[in-house]
């Protein structure tokens, strides 16, 4: 892999909107479809938005993956979260064992789950482990600095971590997955995107911080304050995703962004998941804002600042179902709505082909 | 089959709630889970009623059906709804060649299409059909009466479409079925469904009378008065299921109440869908309030009365996507988000099988 400084601008230049011909089109099949008008609510626009993404009126979506970005955070030891650090590496060796939530909710949809250290404290090496080749080792270095006392990152390393999510994301649509979802793990990201959130959608800390994991009333009110800390020591420039990224964000952050550039690349769907994907997706979208065509919103997460962020972006979460786990879950289980939307705009018959009389 | 009068409270003094002993150990394994307190929300909550369904802390749902009951209404006459009434025999051929809505969502899902003919126009001979074997012949007569002018059927028609819902429902999951699905297919149907829903749920005629299949404002107005004139032609006594059945509802209704019955007397899980489900299983509930734990709500339709209705029954819909077809779409469509709860409770390791600290 090549991580030049040129690439990332090449990604975002090569990046075009949705097929806006083959969008028309697929509304007008739909008016077609033997039910009521738009009888099936978002399963049709669903539908459309993929033949406009794959430029054609038969999308397909055969092979699914989630690709967990996971990465350790210099802030876990401020108290912002409820769980140890050492959570962080002792997940990613459940995702390989199989036995995470993502795990069952990949089996029942059958999708693959692949797990990317961004940057997390352990070594954990492939080799020893299950499913070992689905670990993919890139560290950024043993988790980001602490964000109240000076950036996450350095920029080049925001670069860096964005083209490795982009890289290996489009490594797997180029090797035939057609839907890939985004998964975070990383004890404590939550109060990096609810900061990058603040930033981005210029909303107040108070309305984008949230219990996280689980914390009470007085760790909940710490945690807004290093946020506010890490906000005003650092000087995020909204308009410059790499900027928020550096200073603010998190390796495994920067990875989803990546993705989603890796998916408005290669012209193909990407899910995003809760709270901290979302973060990396604002991310994605203040670099290249077209990329917002080609995410679909698995669901609305129970974090108080995802539907903020959602709303910035354009975008309407599929499920709603009270959720707050990350690693994909949301994004993945949504996905089963995304292939039966493909098969309601494919496979149901038209007024003409069941030769049934229209309305009155 | 055997249609006796008393078979029905036979059935009704049968049901028993849910195993509460399970239920209760259900959630301590919940907590248990390598994840936050309950972060998966209401996969939760669905695979805890699934184990206390099923009684046990592994439920299984291998097969799926949903079986759609149509049938014809006299009302229809009466410029109530937006297609005319052929579209119901019309949609039933459809439905056995493929080529519905519900079609491709159950390819989706892994389900296998039943259809009732409880008592439509047409005359449908399976023998002509593809697939003739999944349609199930026991009209109760060629739609009911106009039930502007008297009632829509006698009372011992409407025990008798319960009763045949009941038992064809039993013969599913008795030959392995273990999720049914309610399905419903009658031009004119949502006009019953909100008058059962007004009386039952002692709501107001126009909080709970929408558009349907899609009617402009004057019908919509006229819809509404036609349901205010059936109610108070026919007095029908909200304490009492099989006489709001007789005067207001209609065949294919009752054979849905019946369906709920089954679910609750095999101990199976039963998705109902949209509105005019969901008066079905009103009609049910007033028989056997038990029946409610036996319940999962598909989905949320667009018709507006559906909410009202839902939390009368306690229930909190799955998903909210817009629809408002009808078929069993939505109920089949949750179906995955069922059999994903099943696998988070019995797949998703414990903290101490995963060997990891909980929270601090």
């Amino acid at each position: 892999m090549i991580f030049e400084s040129t690439d990332l601008s090449a990604v975002i230049n090569a990046i075009r909107p949705l097929n806006a011909k083959v969008l028309a089109e697929a509304r007008a099949h739909t008016q077609q479809l033997v039910m009521p008008p738009r009888a099936l609510g978002r399963l049709h626009s669903i539908g459309e938005q993929l033949c406009a993404i794959q430029g054609t009126l038969n999308p397909t979506i055969e092979r699914k993956a989630v690709l967990i970005m996971a990465g350790d955070h210099g802030i876990a030891t401020e108290s912002v979260s409820a769980f140890p650090q050492e959570v962080t590496g002792a997940m990613v060796k459940i995702f390989l064992a199989g036995g995470a939530g993502i795990n069952a909710i990949a089996r029942q949809v059958g999708a693959d789950v692949f797990v990317a250290d961004m940057g997390i404290i352990p070594q954990i090496t492939p080799d020893d482990l299950p499913n070992g080749n689905h670990l993919l080792v890139h560290k950024m270095g043993p988790g980001t600095a602490n964000i109240t006392k000076g950036p996450a990152m350095s920029r080049s390393q925001a670069r860096k971590a964005i083209m490795t999510g982009f890289t290996l994301a489009k490594e797997l649509y180029r090797s035939g997955v057609q839907i890939l979802g985004t998964g975070d793990m990383g004890i404590g990201n939550t109060t990096p995107s609810a900061a990058i959130g603040a930033v981005i959608c210029k909303k107040s800390v108070d309305l984008m911080t949230g219990p996280g994991t689980g914390i009470d009333a007085d760790h909940l009110a710490l945690k807004k304050e290093r946020i506010r800390t890490a906000i005003e020591l650092n000087l995020p420039n909204a308009e410059d995703g790499l900027d928020v990224l550096s200073k603010i964000g998190g390796f495994e952050i920067g990875g989803i962004a990546g993705i989603v550039l890796a998916a408005a690349y290669c012209r193909k769907p990407v899910m995003v998941d809760g709270f901290i994907s979302t973060a990396g997706a604002l991310i994605a979208h203040t670099l290249c804002p077209a990329c917002a065509d080609f995410m679909i919103a698995g669901h609305c997460s129970e974090e108080p600042g995802h539907r903020a962020m959602l709303s910035y972006l354009g975008l309407e979460p599929l499920l709603d179902l009270g959720m707050r786990l990350g690693e994909g879950t949301g994004g993945t289980l949504a996905m089963t709505v995304v292939e039966s939307a493909i098969r309601v705009i494919t496979e149901v018959m038209t007024f003409e082909e069941a030769n049934v009389t229209g309305k009155i």
